[in-house]
């Protein structure tokens, strides 16, 4: 049946008696009017949406992609095999909605993936020679079980350099490596919330982030932005959440900074409610104008904080390497946590990474980086504001980080312009897609694309920027629109 | 309040006012007590053990340590600097959870660590030598993020080899690279259970299985296990099992192989009851004697079997890499949620493993290190027959694997042992706290010793082992015996 089913779909779709864009009945809906198990369904959108012939949009559904899978294909991806044997046994209702709201992209690498720096450029020969000079001689404690939270070493390098750079007020002991941001939100998550707690998040916010929150049981409840970052009110609707998630120094995705009395206002709130704010700095290394934003976490003593640093901007995000910033009363149930839920190691990795630091490649790096991403983005606005014309660029879209935000017609579908340009070689993310379904303020998403331009070199931007603009004109003109 | 209780706990144990091994109250009964949060002690307990000053035992509480934690400082360990802050917000009761029955070695190398491979054998130039040639010209799409179950070169290697190894019959696809097993475990109890449903674990069995699967809300049930392995009842005490937990090549940590006959049975009952086996296989390419025992996975067409495997044994624990084999019907909705909630990336490792692996040093490095390790087995299996005499090598203790286990006479405790070992710089492992404290069978803990040899060069063996006699020796002797 199920693999009945997936034919039967994939065949509609195919030739066309399914129109792209068209929303597939809910999975449960589906299911019922089939008399068959909802479990069978969700393979089926999974399996056909890893095939790249649907998309889901998170708390919308499912819907039939734009460019059908065959130009992914042709580019020399692997087909997937189809999961043709019916499931045996169901997912569970929490595995069912991690599935059905998945959003993280296969496709991470060309103009313009956001969130992705250019990897060509990390100084890949000077860190492969501190690699090296490591397996020289390997101490056996560096490639065993590690436990505590890391190397010291590292967190020692990282805490100087986080003073000096974000402000941050800690000493190494309160650095807890991680496999990822991710990784730090499940720990906090789990030791410091019980399923059914409250988190709020960023609306439109990083999606990551609320799926790791809702795979621990927590209800996540989003919270419109503005020009300050998350909307804050004088008393909570109903009970005080457990946790609030901001991007202080740049909201992800539409990019404002929180303005110095909306930061007193969230540590007021987090102080009167016990509340603990995770502050995610994801990119915040990277600001092209004016000084850097210093961090919610150093702005007052003892401030209600846990920090988020990664490396997966700075250094290139398949070291799968980030870290937390504890509150020192946090430090020996996270430490005991973290080697327990996940066992730790990668003390090879953290030695690199630690003499990287040291020998000055680190800053050095980081400084180029911006130089260049500072470039690249300054090109891009230029087309956009030349080719474009103004009211393009969102508003919020501050000079920082390595992408930005192109506000769409409300009319003009963004998810249909991101497949459009998939078939044309350019990958973006539609803004939609990082709304929740629920958004507290009552404005509906916004239509509009987050361009990466960290990642391309200036050779290709205008191109690129062509086939995106080609890609606009197509799904207008799709629309009725001149 | 948090930092006076701290102290006085930690003098009343370091003046001996509060003798070796005696239980400290529940942290409930305490904080009730005292009139204080039980978070706060909470914290105090868990800085307590973090320092050394006591140990927990699954569910069994808090115990003074034996050997005061300044044998530890002594050697070198860098002191943690105590959380003097008070908790200014509580932890979850989950995370208490964990904190409290955390059972993570912060002592990973050395004799007779169970588990750990000897890491100094690692063909390390060779390794190097491949990820400096992967570093030479990288491929930026190794660099970024990944996405669908990791490098498929090295699924396609890994396929191959667990075919002619293990008699696992998958295509590489059904292969998932994680970040250690513990990924894995998560994975399976967030995709296919539910918070509350139930799952069979052995007893004694491995800690980490349990800490995952309770971190995710599941219910764990210890099932006894004898010489065929674990106990199969004929029809479940309630409901029948989500999941059913078993290390049917090299019972971990006893050594019992399942018998075909019980094999056969678990398979029945599994498809009967609609139950998922996950079979962990850690350390399976070291049998010494015999043939190789094939896995569950592959001993029936479409069995309900996960199976689990890890480079951790055989390459280096730090690595973390480790492997699902899934069912074909599980393979779209496992890489979806992957992606999803660890994000994946490391490709530059997997990388590098599936030319170490294609080149046939994995197969090279396997055999050496089965041939040692079965030496050093052999030595120590000849030490205790010979120094201790028959009886005191547990009967299951199969000719495999990178541990053996000691039977200790009841009424010496096998903490004291570890204590009194560690502080003659002899790591070992208390067999009691691998079990859990509601066994089914109503058969209290056995006391015993873990003791590992795959890590300790012959040379080092005699002379460790008669650290460790002496230990038991002095243990014996404070407990008033000859």
């Amino acid at each position: 049946m199920n693999q009945r089913l997936y034919r039967c779909l994939r065949e509609a779709i195919l030739d066309g008696s399914i129109a792209a864009d068209t929303r597939l009945p809910a999975s449960r809906d589906l299911a019922a009017e089939l008399g068959i198990a909802r479990n069978t369904v969700v393979h089926v959108y999974a399996q056909l949406q890893a095939e790249g012939y649907t998309r889901s949009r998170q708390g919308s559904g499912t819907y039939v992609a734009d460019t059908l899978p065959d130009d992914y294909l042709a580019s020399g991806r692997r087909k997937r095999q189809a999961s043709t044997k019916p499931a045996r046994s169901s997912l569970s209702e929490r595995g069912v909605r991690i599935v059905e709201g998945a959003s993280a992209s296969p496709f991470q690498w060309g103009a313009f993936m956001p969130g992705v720096p250019d990897v060509t450029e990390f100084p890949h020969r000077k860190f492969s020679r501190i690699v090296s000079s490591l397996w020289r001689k390997p101490a056996p404690e560096l490639l065993t079980y590690a436990h505590g939270g890391g190397l010291p070493a590292l967190r020692e390098a990282l805490a100087q350099h986080l003073a000096l750079t974000r402000s941050i007020d800690c000493d190494p002991e309160q650095i807890l490596l991680t496999e990822g941001v991710h990784q730090g939100i499940d720990l906090v998550a789990r030791i410091l919330c019980e399923a059914g707690d409250q988190a709020w998040i960023e609306n439109p916010g990083y999606w990551g982030a609320r799926s790791v929150l809702q795979a621990n049981g927590i209800r996540t409840v989003p919270r419109a932005v503005d020009e300050e970052g998350m909307h804050l009110p004088a008393e909570p609707l109903d009970a005080p959440p457990r946790l609030i998630f901001v991007t202080p120094s740049h909201q992800y995705p539409l990019g404002a900074v929180m303005s110095l009395a909306r930061r007193r206002r969230l540590l007021a709130l987090a102080r009167q409610w016990g509340s603990w704010i995770i502050e995610d700095d994801y990119d915040s290394e990277f600001r092209f104008t004016g000084r850097p934003i210093p961090c919610l976490q150093g702005l007052e003593p003892d401030a209600p904080v846990i920090y988020l640093g990664t490396f997966s901007k700075t250094l290139y995000p398949g070291l799968r390497l980030a870290y937390l910033v504890l509150p020192k009363s946090l430090v020996g149930a996270f430490q005991a946590a973290h080697g327990e839920l996940y066992r730790e190691g990668h003390l090879m990795t953290h030695a690199a990474v630690a003499i990287f630091i040291a020998e000055g490649h680190y800053a050095a790096h980081v400084r180029r980086m911006r130089m260049l991403y500072g470039r690249r983005r300054a090109m891009l606005v230029n087309l956009i504001e030349r080719r474009l014309g103004p009211g393009w660029l969102h508003r919020d879209s501050s000079d920082a980080g390595l992408h930005l935000v192109l506000d769409l017609p409300a009319d003009l579908s963004d998810e249909a312009v991101v497949h459009a340009a998939h078939a044309r070689g350019v990958l973006t993310r539609p803004l939609s897609r990082y709304y929740d379904a629920a958004p507290d303020g009552g404005e509906p998403p916004r239509q509009g694309l987050l361009l990466g331009y960290a990642c391309v070199p200036e050779a290709d931007i205008a191109r690129k920027f062509e086939a995106l603009l080609e890609s606009l004109s197509e799904v207008a003109r799709r629309r009725g629109k001149p």
